[in-house]
């Protein structure tokens, strides 16, 4: 603590004297100096003399004896007391103690949202009550839980249910997993989430997006056709630390990390792997036994165009496409009226009843169309001893968990703020996260690879009316009845079909009303956006991912270090002063440049900032120089928006000052912020910029300026 | 072009009018609607009715037509139009097209110093050789050059040769190179940077750090004692690599890359580097055989007390600490007058060849004195051959290359600019990179690893009066001369005076005075410093380089997942609003909260802000209550720092005022920036929100809330 004190020591030395003469905490209040400008008209009508008066507001007395004398010094001759209006100097924030600072920024950053608010002055079992319902809330909502929300969930449930069965089955082979699988992750991850989610729509289960990228993950590590078992070892370890990622974040109140994937990032993705997702989906939809393991767009047209010839199968196509315009036709009438939105809910499950019914009628598997045949009947068996905890398998698995786990994420924190936003309930982004973990770890254990939040099956529950996490309950219940009495029925089932089904869901992953919005908002996000669509599309999954993130991070990293900067112009007949760029009328004011800086000053920017500060001057200096206006004596750099400034940038504007002594300029600053007044200060760099320089608004410095050029013609 | 238009008509018509009605960047003037709070004193004792004027600067005349009809109605009862100041609205900025905005960004970005500038409007052959100028410096400087310059540089170059050469021997050492590779790195690179450099005090040569960091990487990859011709052969790899990294980075224009290790990082690196250096150092000056070969300090000093009894060599330990406790004198008398600078500067080949006497008249060698031996005689040969241009060490070489090409950049650049800013003359970074890349290029071809400035060089260089690179050539040519003739006079110079010599030199290098300053100014930036000293020190020069990249990140994602809001409060007697916390005496207007963000909106952000906003609101909201205070109908969101927004930003708005409509409160927005505005047109929020609750300033929107909330008592 030695230091700390120091420090305060030498903040209040260069607060220009003693340590009493500044009020802790307290804005310094200059009663009697002139805050009118000298270009303007007589005292008299500037300003009035009375002062704002708020009922029931204490107004704190400033301390009169803290004029600063130097201030006072550079008034105006015709300056009259008894009119002037109050001015106030730079305030210094109240000084806290280092633990105390720490603590703040550790609660701003993990903590913003304090959520244990309501905590706050309760007895030890209360809490431990209040505890129980925060880490499983259906001990909060089963309460009120009564038969109304019952039949709102059941039919939401059922609806899911017969939507996503058939979708689980196509996902699996996404992933290049038995269709069992699918199903198993449809029973014991949603019972999980029943009782630990939050959100009260979203719909539990395997996803495409994350189908396809655990598969292409997993395909580059081990193949699933010639190891097949050592495959699906990896496939439940990726699970299990996907889960361990998500409960960690979630845990560690990380979650903010999932936001570094802009949103521009993930609509490109999205719709780059719905297309990659329909596009495999010619396989089964056209028959073709020979499909190339790429999943570009231009390996696929190969391998499609390529078995023209001799490859499709016309009675597959004629089940796959009819059945798929059926199915868009089916969403169209949903889209159109919202009442039959259960029309694409049912549609799925009952084509494959009638295409199921259709190929063991005509035995058309014997004429090539590729069947399901097998899915194991029974529930989820455990899976634990199939994780590798050893070996070379746990770092691959942790790697494709964890990227896995993040989209995964990153889907289903946005169905779930979706949601909640329109049905107006608060969602805990961490505490969904310790939600998904724990579901997807427990999974892991029982047979399941990585579940998440759906959009299009969430979708559905919503509009059909489902209340509670309950809805997940029942789907639950309806997938276990599947796996316990109905699999071997769908051994007929085609693979048309299937193809068909996730052609019609993933459709609606491609956004291109969001990608127009993003054009017309934000370029730059635009190219995100179609940067990550084309790199699925064109190369792979991993890639698009990569271009995603990459891109994502490049414009944070850009905005660091090319903050932006703004030449300041006066609005006539006001002491406003804006950018002359966006307010044409903003003039000028001569003898000086006016430069706001629009950023923090940091290690990343300092330089930059300093060299453009001088830009502008120059570039100023030309022009009065060609239209023959006086020369420049003052830079005021407007500080409003700099909320904080390090040790680099504290160097920076030393620079700057020392450039501009030699060039014989003053440096003035405008309105420094609380963290920026105190290090200025413990850096000694008031003393040498002049504490008399530092003003409160741009206003006021102008009128110490005009006043200077004044005294001095 | 087709989408471009359509945004244009789209904001044209969020704007709320016919295109025509709005003035193409003008911004729109209200004359006639009262700026006075109704709170305040009659109208008749406010604000001038006086417009600023300034010479010679044309006004802009607004188009009164642009009245917007929906300001008009709120004005209160009591407005009298010919007392009334102007009032502006928020400004457009003028539209610009697509090409150009691009253009104006990837200028701002690359090349905001202006490169260019003076080509402007010159002939062909005069930007011939003005190209070549830029490249080549030399055509410039060498056409003023003259005999009083030369003696400055031929004094300075002396003086620098003579502190080279025993520190190249030295530092080829810590690289694990055989000692004529550091005198062949004093010849050729100097050379070369002299024709192409702008700095005119930067000494170009082996410096520690790298020298280290460089051993220490290759060392991982090779075994420099079993494999001596392959590690040799990656040595020049990684120097050929380092130097295409440095001139890509300059040449693209990428140069602020290396801005991303902070100040204090670097402090805490070089610190760190500089301990573990000199500990390294105690095998030669303790005369110890059997040293470790890592390099944290733990295992250096269980080396040094392991082997005290039977492993010092009690000669070698006279030798070393007399010679040391001798050069740290003559530093102590540089430092206590700046005209012994030349002291510390010949103590170091003083000290050589009074120890290399002494050695030989006592042949203390054959007492133990471990000695250089041989150093090669005659000049670099060429080492083309033996850079691996294929195979596995190709992409090791890459990677070392590439980190210590951007150490050495960081430091020669942070020379150049520190000496720069003291003789006041510009240094285009870029450039600079340009040179040093191709020095080290040039260098890899012949014999020569990494070469870049030195501090401690730099500072005698800069001291001894050097006035232009010529200083680097002489000592480049007194380098030549040792190769050529008296290397074979090196040959009983012991090893522990080569040890005493880095630990003078690096001891420099250990700036606590940095760190206490950094201590004051900012705690994170300490945090930074220490992790990086720390990390080197007790680990290895690797890690420590990779806490320091590490936490220099992690500040930068920092600063834009968490930026700061401050709730704002009147000044009062003025319309200013300022932090509550930095300006107690500031006061909150009753019946709105108004709240400041102090930063971009973006991804990365957006929702740590909405729900930061709408906590701010609950906060105020209770204590309203608690204090029975008026309700809180109006909240104001002070847009002045956000610079800009992108599609989650904008995202993020809509859904904070969908949730404010929910509970009644009215969002206003107050002088969102030019980007800001137009993006909120574009997505047509705006209308949404309103634009009549858009002002140029907080004022005005209290104004209008003060008025609203008269008007519904």
């Amino acid at each position: 603590m030695e230091g700390r004190r120091q420090v305060q020591a030498a903040a209040a030395a260069a607060r220009g004297g003693s340590a009493a003469g500044r009020r802790r905490g307290g804005a310094r209040r200059l009663r009697g100096r002139g805050s009118r400008s000298l270009l303007t008209a007589p005292a008299s009508d500037r300003q009035p003399p009375k002062l704002f008066q708020y009922p029931k507001m204490v107004h704190h007395k400033p301390d009169e004896a803290t004029a600063d004398e130097t201030s006072i010094s550079t008034l105006p001759p015709s300056y009259n007391p008894s009119q002037a209006p109050p001015v106030y100097k730079v305030g210094y924030p109240p000084q806290k103690n280092l633990t105390t600072e720490f603590t703040n920024t550790l609660r701003e950053t993990f903590f913003h949202d304090n959520p244990l608010r309501q905590y706050k002055g309760q007895s030890g079992s209360t809490m431990f009550k209040m505890g129980l319902q925060f880490l499983f809330p259906v001990f909060d909502w089963i309460r009120t839980y009564n038969l109304s929300k019952f039949k709102g969930d059941l039919i939401a449930g059922l609806t899911i249910a017969s939507l996503c069965i058939p979708q689980d089955i196509g996902y699996s082979k996404l992933a290049y997993l038995d269709p069992q699988y699918g199903l198993y992750s449809s029973f014991v991850p949603p019972l999980i989430y029943a009782a630990m989610g939050s959100s009260r729509d979203i719909a539990i289960g395997p996803v495409a997006v994350v189908s396809l990228l655990l598969g292409s993950l997993l395909q580059n590590e081990v193949d699933h056709e010639k190891n097949k078992e050592e495959y699906l070892r990896l496939a439940f370890t990726a699970t299990f630390f996907a889960g361990i990622t998500q409960a960690a974040l979630g845990f560690l109140r990380l979650g903010f990390l999932i936001e570094f994937l802009s949103h521009a990032a993930i609509v490109g993705f999205m719709g780059g792997a719905a297309i990659t997702i329909a596009l495999q989906q010619l396989k089964y939809v056209l028959g073709i036994r020979n499909f190339t393991k790429e999943t570009d767009i231009v390996s696929v047209m190969e391998s499609v165009w390529g078995s023209v010839h001799h490859g499709w199968n016309w009675q597959t196509v004629v089940i796959g496409f009819s059945f798929l315009a059926f199915l868009l036709l089916a969403k169209y009438i949903g889209k159109k009226n919202k009442k039959y939105f259960w029309v694409p809910a049912i549609a799925p499950i009952t084509s494959v009843i009638l295409a199921t019914l259709f190929v063991y009628l005509f035995r058309a598997d014997k004429q090539g169309v590729q069947i399901v045949n097998n899915i194991q009947k029974g529930i989820n068996p455990s899976s634990v001893h199939k994780i590798f905890f050893t070996g070379p398998f746990v770092i691959k698995g942790f790697k494709i968990g964890v990227v896995c786990g993040m989209i995964g994420l990153t889907e289903a924190v946005a169905i779930g703020r979706t949601f909640a936003a329109v049905k107006d309930y608060q969602l805990d982004g961490n505490k969904e996260m310790v939600a998904l973990g724990t579901m997807n770890i427990v999974g892991s254990m029982t047979s399941c690879y990585i579940a998440t939040g759906s959009f299009s099956r969430s979708a559905v529950n919503f509009m059909a009316g489902c209340r509670t996490p309950v809805s997940n309950v029942v789907m639950s219940m309806v997938v276990l009845l599947t796996l316990l009495v109905i699999t071997p029925l769908f051994k007929y089932t085609p693979n048309a079909i299937l193809g068909s089904i996730i052609i019609s869901a993933v459709i609606g992953l491609v956004d291109y009303e969001a990608a127009i919005l993003i054009w017309k908002v934000d370029k730059m996000d635009f190219i995100a956006c179609m940067g990550a669509f084309f790199g699925v599309v064109f190369k792979s999954v991993e890639i698009g991912l990569l271009i995603a993130v990459s891109i994502s991070f490049a414009k944070i990293l850009l905005q660091v270090t090319r903050p932006r900067t703004a030449l300041l112009g006066n609005l006539p007949g006001t002491t406003i002063y804006r950018n002359t760029d966006q307010y044409p009328d903003a003039m000028h004011v001569p003898g000086m440049v006016i430069v706001r800086v629009d950023s923090a000053i940091y290690f990343s920017n300092s330089n930059y900032i300093r060299e453009r500060i001088l830009r502008w001057l120059t570039d100023q200096e030309e022009k009065v120089k060609a239209e023959g206006l006086p020369k420049i004596n003052f830079l005021i750099v407007e500080m409003s928006p700099v909320i904080d400034i390090d040790t680099s940038g504290i160097h920076a504007l030393e620079d700057l000052h020392k450039n501009l002594q030699k060039r014989g300029i003053q440096l003035l600053l405008s309105n420094p912020g609380s963290a920026v007044i105190e290090k200025l200060h413990s850096s000694k760099l008031t003393e040498h910029i002049g504490s008399n320089h530092i003003f409160l608004t741009v206003a006021d410095a102008v009128r110490f300026c005009t006043s200077k050029s004044m005294e001095e013609p």
